[in-house]
């Protein structure tokens, strides 16, 4: 165990993938890694991208890759996907394209998926990033594929989050827009070539002004990119890196990282209750009956949650 | 509240509208009003209709609608969008569309925003299925925007599953497809005149055949619609009612419906240990000593955890 903090703590590659498998399946003994290393977190900067299918976040991952890498920076990739259940090697197509930085040892290159609840998700990704800043990662990119309550979850624990959209994805991803506003920090319109690519850029300048701003309200740009020929991308990370300044500035990303450890340790605790409730509901005699009689309809699932939980003793006013 | 109640019973539309935000509310009111409809639960048959943005799921909802309406069955429309904040009346472009039903008194359409928790939305998701089940509503179409874990968790309320996707949608779709393989009953290839229907299926069936499948396993039928001109609409109800006699026998709709309300119960507790969890971090004095000490990295976010936790006695192993 110290052995292996070690290793991760010089960036040994191996160790890493290997911190990060132990994180993902949790217990003691991650833990006392991720305790050990937790000192040593803080200095990456974690960058969010997410939206919805088909929108080209993978190749615009690698182009930043390929920017940041060129600056002489150590990046990290988190490509999280909350629906699929696989985890550890790159098996998904869309991440074959970001294996032109396979062989580079300045990138690592991970796949996250939910073997677990989705709580369980966001904390191992939190997690995995953790073992990737005390390697020494400048940079971590965090990419989520689709765009609901889970990818919002997942992006919140970036610093800066990069919605990407494209023209003409329909209705659906206007209502999808309107709900994720708040997370986004930057808006690329990728594949700008497309026809229609004005409207969608000004569709997202319509919502953001509807929005109340004072002086000190970070308003995010919006970015045209064609990742496929890397068109925009020096602009993106440019938008990227204004953000980054705007947070330096009154403690604002101190601010939000806080705001992130407190949803994390929030996380943990959610996570256990939950396997709690989980092993009460199989294992308890009693709450075995309470259940059967909820099939037969006489009772209610309100009045056997409470039963559950009186055992706790905890005041939920419920 | 009797009188809310007994309204609800009569199919009243109003009540049942009011009968929804109280769900979606929560509180001791809800859960008494609950209480009191569940035992008239149970008759409705509950449809899930879930699939990537774009696909066409509000249209081919409205097709459904008509399809059931044609047989004299009332319909129930729960249009759920998890990265939405908006619930009540229909406000999303795409939801329009059904509003030619709207003048239809056999025909309820609701949208569900996700206000709270994601968990909070498929509780409410679930509350208002049976409000409309108690009220008379033969047929519960729950159509949900996106396709991710929180979708899965919504969706994993019906009784049958319709996956839509549509043809060229990209690396990702795929990737996602393998990823909700298992909660889709019946696949729906939407918009089936457009080039890569056949192309969109064959991967669809390539992905089944793998599956582990014996003569009792439910081979999901793969149907080709456009949801649009109607094409395909009576397959794909043909479908739906299959797998519903499939359901029938040997008390596989009844396990379900165990397995899903049992899935309830939890939910509820995890509800509530999380606003448990919340009021703890935000309003203990010990508590917010111990993020401070996290903030600087004196500590870790496990130990805070555990520390919350230890109050609750509860033996997690952890």
């Amino acid at each position: 165990m110290t052995e292996l903090r070690e290793l991760v703590k010089s960036g040994d590659v191996r160790a890493v993938a290997r911190a990060i498998s132990l994180a993902e399946s949790g217990g003691p003994e991650a833990e006392e890694l991720l305790a050990a290393l937790y000192p040593r977190t803080g200095r990456a900067y974690l960058l969010g991208i997410t939206g919805p299918p088909g929108g080209g976040k993978s190749t615009l991952a690698d182009c930043l890759i390929a920017h940041y890498r060129a600056q002489g920076l150590k990046v990290g990739v988190l490509a999280v996907d909350p629906s699929s259940p696989f985890s550890g090697g790159a098996i998904l197509g869309d991440r074959v394209r970001m294996q032109k930085h396979a062989t580079d040892p300045g990138v690592f290159i991970r796949s996250m998926g939910s073997r677990g609840h989705l709580g369980g998700l966001a904390l191992a990704t939190a997690d995995a990033a953790k073992v990737l800043d005390a390697a020494g990662y400048d940079i971590i990119i965090i990419e989520t594929v689709g765009i609901g309550q889970s990818e919002v979850e997942v992006s919140g624990q970036a610093d800066t989050t990069v919605l990407v959209t494209v023209p003409g994805l329909g209705d659906d991803v206007q209502a999808l827009k309107a709900g994720v506003m708040e997370i986004a920090d930057v808006y690329a319109v990728n594949k700008a070539d497309r026809d229609g690519v004005e409207r969608a850029a000004a569709e997202i300048g319509q919502l953001l002004a509807v929005r109340d701003m004072d002086e000190q309200t970070w308003m995010p740009p919006i970015v045209q990119t064609v990742a496929r020929d890397g068109t925009g991308i020096a602009d993106l990370a440019g938008a990227v890196e204004r953000h980054r300044r705007h947070l330096a500035e009154g403690g604002r990303l101190e601010a939000r990282r806080r705001e992130r450890v407190r949803r994390e340790v929030r996380s943990i605790i959610t996570s256990r209750l939950d396997d709690w409730a989980e092993s009460k509901l199989t294992g308890d005699v009693e709450a075995r009956e309470d259940l059967e009689a909820l099939y037969d309809k006489k009772t209610d699932p309100y009045a056997v949650a409470g039963t559950v939980l009186k055992e706790l003793e905890i005041d939920n006013g419920g």
